[in-house]
């Protein structure tokens, strides 16, 4: 255990962690990847998770396009952000490859459809939160993929959830904020400058235009994702609720997935003792976010974080993660701790190691 | 092990069935089913999958409804065959409830959409086999199901996958042929008066067709299926080579699971030893049809069947199973194989009783 765990740092409740680590480790995971858009990610200045705000639209087809072929196919080159820094879809895959991991897809609404298979749970591609309908169907998609959830928690050994949606931490904001979570500037960034006054902004308005305050939503997840939120977060919940029931799942994110806690414990909170955070040291160390204040807020999971460092790595575009920049996504985290608990060889290094190797076929 | 194999019967490959068993008893798997359409369907005589031929079109889509939601959705009341005999979706639901398993759903080309989550794999309904193309994009089916059985075989400790296709014995036969299997004569029925004059006339026509004649594309199985086959083969093979290369698979069908093992020895033959055919006693016991026969040519593949007797059923409509009628489908025999693999309790008597049950809810 000392081994699989040397580069998983315990962030919170380390009882809790230990217990639930000591089921998964050495086990194989379901890894899950939940893809979505949010017009949303369109307003110039919110979302990093392409070169321009259009672009944003053909990251999460390109992230799963490079989990399940090992290279995009519905653009040219990699998601980057503006400075060129490339999409964690690199780290996800680097780790699923050297844990033994193969990963599904899922669509929860997309506005470009990528070129795979893919888990359908009846989601469409979200509009922007200042407008009228943030999400269109978020029951049927909760739903849906709580019955997913089901089949897979009843048939493996634990899942692991991660996501990938341009946009998505404002609109988990949002879906806090609608609900009483006191979330305002804790919410990450793919950015070492948080733009925390353009998010509340956003927020305010998209509050606004629904008729909503802060709170006025507290005990509805379903409707504050309608209003507020992203078409991510109903598949996501729902599998966790769907699977959680049976094992140990691992939501594979940073401050997002504090969104998806929140809605979990007002939809289904009997499983929430099988959940845990997983995500990357660098959100961890963030001073500009506040995962745990927020988890504070919310239930007692456990936080864990893969402790990655990237400041001796080979390329500009990978160094840019040690200094703030990307920080997390596409379930890279979570993706880390599962290979690292898989596999006694698997650590911060050797991942490091794999990553340069897939930047040199896929970036340069 | 005696209790948990009373009703499951070895009828080819004792060692290869034994050693298999042991890897899976007790053991948890995915079940999968795989839903598609063939026009083939539709030519008078040949399906009795719904009570009439344009009618087959949706029993795909309800049989998975069934499975994932307990009762049909884009239908009333559920598929029967012209003399009124309901589908084995209800054996399927009834062992995989016995048994704590909940279904994923594969989509490979449905003409009616079923109201449930299910896994894309980029297939379309297929057209009638004396037409221009059966299956229109077979080897984009294969690659992306197998993908999923890559991701499911590293995550789960074994498969089981079954079909819901109207038509498919004719397809069967269809890609049987043409690849040089004698199965003629061999190919089992949903009526207790098999057709087979009808299907071999299709059969020739397709051929003729398309310009081949018996065996001329022996060794090319995604030519086979597109010119002959329908979606539903290309999907469950993808799905079985990505998996069975990892863990034991369930084919859970009846002849037609004969083709899907042609196809595997032809594209896939190294990982045939970790399958076998799981199918119920009365696809053994028909003397119309050669499951074993159509084995024999092709591969040393284990075959099983659950031992089922419904000759004192409550209702007629179940019956009519011990008299011929429906036999197989919806993995109904690979589903019972499972339950009572997993758990001691659940044996054939137990089985009928949860058919019964679940007949009053659904069929009265």
């Amino acid at each position: 255990m000392a081994n699989r765990t040397q580069n998983i740092i315990i962030v919170r409740n380390e009882d809790g962690a230990r217990n639930l680590l000591d089921r998964i480790a050495g086990k194989s995971p379901a890894f899950v990847c939940v893809g979505g858009t949010t017009e949303t990610a369109k307003i110039p200045g919110i979302s990093m998770a392409g070169k321009e705000p259009e672009l944003t639209s053909y990251t999460p087809a390109a992230d799963l396009e490079i989990l399940l072929h090992g290279k995009p196919k519905s653009m040219d080159g990699v998601p980057v952000t503006p400075q060129g820094i490339p999409t964690p879809a690199l780290l996800t895959l680097s780790a699923l490859q050297l844990g033994g991991m193969s990963p599904l897809a899922m669509n929860a609404g997309m506005k470009v459809r990528p070129r795979i298979p893919a888990i359908e749970v009846g989601g469409k591609p979200g509009g922007d939160i200042r407008g009228e309908n943030a999400v269109l169907n978020p029951r049927e998609a909760f739903h849906n993929a709580r019955l997913v959830g089901e089949a897979l928690g009843k048939a493996v050994e634990y899942l692991v959830i991660g996501e990938t949606i341009p946009g998505g931490t404002t609109t988990a904001l949002g879906v806090l904020r609608a609900m009483g979570v006191d979330a305002e500037g804790m919410i990450s960034s793919s950015m070492p400058e948080n733009p925390h006054d353009l998010k509340n902004e956003v927020v305010e308005e998209g509050l606004k235009a629904s008729g909503l305050k802060p709170g006025s939503l507290e005990g509805h997840p379903m409707e504050a994702i309608r209003l507020m939120g992203d078409p991510m977060v109903p598949a996501v919940a729902g599998l966790a609720a769907g699977s959680a029931e049976h094992v140990p799942v691992i939501l594979a994110g940073g401050t997002q997935m504090a969104s998806i806690l929140n809605i979990l414990e007002a939809r289904a909170s009997g499983m929430l003792e099988n959940v845990l955070l997983g995500t990357t040291s660098w959100i961890i160390q963030d001073r500009d976010s506040d995962l745990e204040g927020l988890v504070d807020q919310i239930s007692d999971a456990p936080i864990l974080a893969a402790d990655l460092d990237f400041s001796e790595a080979k390329f500009d575009g990978l160094r840019a993660y040690q200094e703030g920049y990307v920080k997390e996504g596409v379930g890279a985290g979570g993706a880390a701790i599962a290979a690292m608990l898989r596999k006694d060889a698997v650590d911060a290094p050797t991942l490091l190691e794999k990553v340069e190797k897939n930047y040199e076929i896929l970036v340069r």
